[in-house]
């Protein structure tokens, strides 16, 4: 029910996943009447394969999370992420409030043992592929040992989808020792001592571009901020580009070969709304999407989820955490 | 003698200033016999107008900004500080340690009256043209009090640059109300009470490129990591369409007509190594250039010093500070 659009774009996906995905079941937690109406055109052969739960509540973007915690019991996002707790559901997915979502994921399906808080992460592409940022939003303020929790997560995600060995490091604003704040520095003296992570220190904004590191750990304002400064920054240089290729004949055909390479690049480069971004630390799978995110957007949460379904990540993410913990 | 190149490039840019304009006297603050020996190439004219103070001692780039203010009282950047402090100079330029400078600077020339901690801003370009963003990596930790004292600063600085009203903004993890760490939520209240400023609000990392503010105010963490990974992702955009551009003729043209947009928006996107970054708040006027700047880069420095002396900023600042300051 929630994100900025509603249940419009939210039923649209589901509905293109179902008719992709012959093996996947959807659960659409919210007013059943408004999600009936949109809910017409599927086929009675897809149909069968999504139920509607009730939940007569609503979390506003823009509501604070202790009131979506103890003001709605019968939230959409609350009811849907007792269904995974309950063993309903194999994983939670939501375009709505950021911070309730976390707030309520941690409260209904707990923590990982050792992890104090969930992080949000995403793939952010690099000059050498992509790179693991973590936190994107969920958590505004850290300590040290949140931090390294983070570190450990990213590390372990990242070699879920593939990575061997991957580097973590800690964005800061200096490659030196003395650089940063009180909380990334001691970060790194308890980073430097965690057995079976590949730490490589610090890197900075342009490092992470550069792809020094498969993990990069920072808090969540910090990620936000590079998260949406970086999708503001494409957008940007798209529309100059854009603009330059309008100019004339050879600019057009200039145009022509740049614009759909910028177009893939600027998807690429806002994970959290074209991608979704995961909840790491969680006893359930939980992905947000965008609060904007177009059908596309939702569908790819959809299968992201999906993929942590089949890779089993907060299992795996548990197995790891005693080893890696210091 | 600071900088990831010691004196050489600053030898040189200096060389370039002089001969461009003709009303400019220059001080090199440093080891005199290494000054003399890189001077070679120089002018008898040109020469007249620059002299050369020696300083014995060199501020490490890695150095604590305390161990240079305790440990070294005839490093270079010191020396050139107290030139400006005893109207002997009209504004230092360094491309040294950044914390070392800042911590230098506030001993030796002083904060404003009402000021804390001085800022480090340099000019973003945005989808709308520019904006201020301010602090870029003096202050890594702030309070609320230092936020509002940025916003002054800054919004000081873009009338000085010609913006009428500018429009003033924090750099936030979202627009509404609750968003944000502690600090942000109760310096926007402080803006909203602040007399004869334009405070409009939160803004994103893709609203700042979108242009909806034309002064952005953050911590110093923030604001490096913002820059840096700016300038990291213009280069890495560029390298993959330089390479997509590599392909056939036709890509070949196009390449040829959006190379030289693209290195230009390069080198708008990195302002502090193309353009110095102003330190505002101090009685005095110190311009930081990047500590790998080339030899253009840090004529753009000197330029950028020029401009501040003839706009008389600190004079300005210190006159709107009264009014300003809540």
């Amino acid at each position: 029910m929630g994100g900025d659009f509603g249940p419009r774009n939210i039923v649209q996906a589901s509905i293109a996943c179902l008719s992709a995905t012959p093996s996947l079941h959807l659960t659409l937690v919210g007013q059943p009447s408004l999600l009936e109406d949109l809910l017409s055109g599927l086929s009675a052969a897809d149909r069968a394969r999504l139920q509607i739960v009730a939940a007569s509540e609503v979390v506003g973007m823009d509501e604070k999370p202790s009131q979506a915690l103890r003001g709605k019991p019968d939230s959409s996002m609350r009811v849907a992420l007792e269904l995974v707790r309950d063993g309903k559901a194999h994983a939670c997915v939501s375009a709505g409030n950021t911070g309730a979502l976390m707030a309520l994921s941690r409260f209904v399906l707990k923590t990982l043992p050792g992890i104090d808080r969930p992080a949000m992460v995403a793939a952010i592409p690099t000059q050498a592929g992509y790179c693991q940022l973590l936190d994107l939003g969920a958590n505004v303020d850290c300590t040290a040992q949140n931090l390294v929790e983070f570190a450990v997560m990213g590390s372990v995600a990242a070699q879920a989808l593939g990575v061997n060995r991957p580097r973590v490091a800690l964005l800061n604003i200096g490659t030196e020792d003395i650089k940063g704040n009180q909380q990334v520095k001691l970060a790194a003296t308890l980073l430097q001592n965690a057995r079976g992570l590949n730490y490589v220190g610090f890197v900075e904004g342009d490092g992470l571009y550069r792809g020094e590191a498969d993990v990069v750990v920072c808090d969540g304002f910090v990620g936000n901020i590079l998260l949406k400064s970086s999708e503001g920054l494409a957008l940007m240089i798209a529309a100059r580009i854009e603009k330059l290729f309008k100019g004339g004949v050879m600019s057009r055909l200039a145009g022509a070969v740049a614009m759909p390479l910028l177009k893939r690049l600027q998807a690429d480069l806002a994970p959290a709304r074209h991608n979704g971004a995961s909840f790491l630390g969680l006893q359930g799978i939980v992905v947000k999407s965008h609060g904007s995110a177009g059908v596309q957007g939702l569908q790819s949460a959809i299968q992201r989820a999906l993929i942590e379904i089949q890779e089993n990540l907060p299992q795996r993410l548990h197995g790891r955490l005693e080893d890696l913990l210091p």
